[in-house]
């Protein structure tokens, strides 16, 4: 198993990508290509205990920062180490990659390398969110704006895929993010896509709302990338802020302070309930190859973990389900077991 | 200043109603007209010290659930306190309403017995939001799932007066929430939203996401009520994930309850920070005349506080500045000042 990791990507760099790339090559045996300026990369790898380990540095001089355009960053950054380690895996040198990098020119490397699954339109970003019961798939998170119920049903056989397989959830509940759990509840496309996907043999639980998500009542919800994407980011501002005034109230008494002493532990077993690195990063699902996104905020145990989540992907044939799946839904439309509208 | 409150609405009825209402009618002077069942009423009210407050009672046989649809409730309860209190709005003999029951079929009521505002094509819900700073308005919240881009234009215009006259805020930020802050992230409807308010005289800060209004950094953000309402509800649901998972730990050693007892003045303010009840419920904004929506959970304050906030917006003539910002944008479209493509 060998996975490329864009050392170059993420906010703090190469210290925490090649810190993780040789915890998961120690933790697990992975050999790891490790892409970007090689001086750098050498001179931190020094720092590490390496022996036994199989660890490389593939050359790439150029940096996507987080400012630039995604379509820019692949035609004019030839040589930056997303896109090198997109070619490693392209060329089958490396069987899948791990960035934390600029999610947009990310997605946009990785969708004209590795292109659309056979029977997949449009290609996902999944994430995984944590539950009080443990932790939920939700899908599209921003790949793509203006979806139509096809598409998200293909993200629901996606997302299903995906849980079963690295998520092991053995029988995934799939639900359609909306605004209340009647039918007859949410936009024209929410309401399409969960006919649709009523249709299909999945355990559908039909319409979810955010409390749904969080209290663990669904194990995969699908949105379009747009709503998906704002509720990504509405979760992470409420976390931020309950966070941020938790800290103010701390250190405005001595009361505060020594009850937040007594709490640590406590407090450190939230953290890890909710903690993104803990779950490896977010998938892109329904291309030809794997490709992993990180937190553009990893650590090192978020990279570790891609990495194992990426061999996951690979070791368990997620693709080869997904192209399955797609492939017998579409049997079942060709065959009017599914009746699809036609602006679906 | 006289104000209908629904008394049979809310999870805990009565008994919550009752007790907000009597605690607006002495601590503002306000008139309050409480609508439900007389006898249950009137035992409630016996409960409490009433002598030199105006506090009657409106008699309404029926009641709506919270499983009721919202249509068949207005045709079908024609006796319903919120249909009453409604009537009373209506005819004048109160200044506006406040109940805390069925969403939908408060909306409903409210919009065919008041109409829309003139120049108002869709009256939205509006919802205040905590933040670290303070507050921010959220709007559409359901009222309408599916929208162009000129009710947006219209949504910003009615959260800007609010925020102005009963927020307090004397020169709003307005944004449009959305998946990034450059002009170009978005779907199509965000997009032509955003390039159509940006031609107006407000102060527009752009596109914003949840991390934005969570650090307090818009005063109005604006949506379709579809993915405003999936946005209130992925709030709601980690913030009450997180209140969950604390609990969890403080119950699960020692240390946690110790460090508890220590911080219950700094959970206390907290809660108050982020408590609904502190806001004073969701206006209805673009009707003839005031509603205010309170959670269903409203506690006794959420119930007095919402009176406050309807008799601010009655005072301040919000409804009076919606109107007229709506027709000097609808003159500046005419006179070209903005150039609404056709689609909007």
């Amino acid at each position: 198993m060998k996975i490329a990791i864009d050392a170059m990507g993420g906010d703090m760099g190469p210290k925490v990508t090649v810190t993780g790339a040789v915890d998961a090559a120690r933790e697990y045996g992975f050999s790891i290509c490790l892409v970007g300026q090689k001086d750098l990369l050498t001179s931190e790898l020094s720092k590490h205990d390496t022996s036994g380990l199989d660890l490389v540095i593939e050359d790439a001089s150029q940096t996507v920062t987080m400012d630039d355009l995604p379509l820019v960053a692949v035609r004019q950054k030839k040589d930056s180490s997303i896109r090198i380690a997109a070619e490693l895996v392209k060329s089958g040198e490396a069987d899948g990659m791990v960035s934390a990098g600029n999610t947009g020119a990310v997605m946009a490397t990785a969708k004209i390398f590795f292109g659309a699954l056979e029977g997949v339109d449009r290609p996902a970003i999944a994430t995984v969110l944590p539950t009080i019961k443990g932790m939920s798939l939700l899908l599209d998170v921003g790949a793509n704006v203006d979806c139509k119920p096809m598409h998200l049903l293909q993200f629901a056989i996606m997302g299903h895929a995906y849980a079963q397989q690295v998520l092991h959830i053995p029988k995934p509940t799939v639900g359609i993010l909306s605004i209340g759990s009647e039918e007859s509840k949410g936009n024209e496309l929410s309401r399409m896509a969960l006919s649709l996907i009523r249709q299909t043999p999945f355990n559908i639980v039909g319409n979810v709302e955010g409390r749904d998500i969080f209290r663990g009542l669904v194990d995969v919800a699908v949105a379009d990338g747009f709503v998906g994407n704002v509720a990504l980011k509405i979760a992470e501002g409420v976390e931020e802020m309950i966070t941020s005034l938790i800290k103010r109230e701390i250190r405005k008494s001595i009361m505060g302070r020594l009850g937040f002493w007594f709490m640590i532990p406590a407090f450190k077993n939230l953290k890890k309930s909710i903690d993104y690195a803990e779950y490896g990063g977010a998938p892109l699902l329904g291309l030809n190859k794997v490709c992993i996104i990180c937190h553009g905020i990893s650590e090192a145990k978020a990279i570790k973990n891609a990495a194992r989540v990426a061999a996951e992907f690979i070791t368990k044939k997620v693709n080869t389900q997904i192209k399955e799946d797609i492939s017998a839904i579409r049997q079942m439309i060709e065959k009017k077991k599914i009746s699809a509208v036609e602006s679906c």
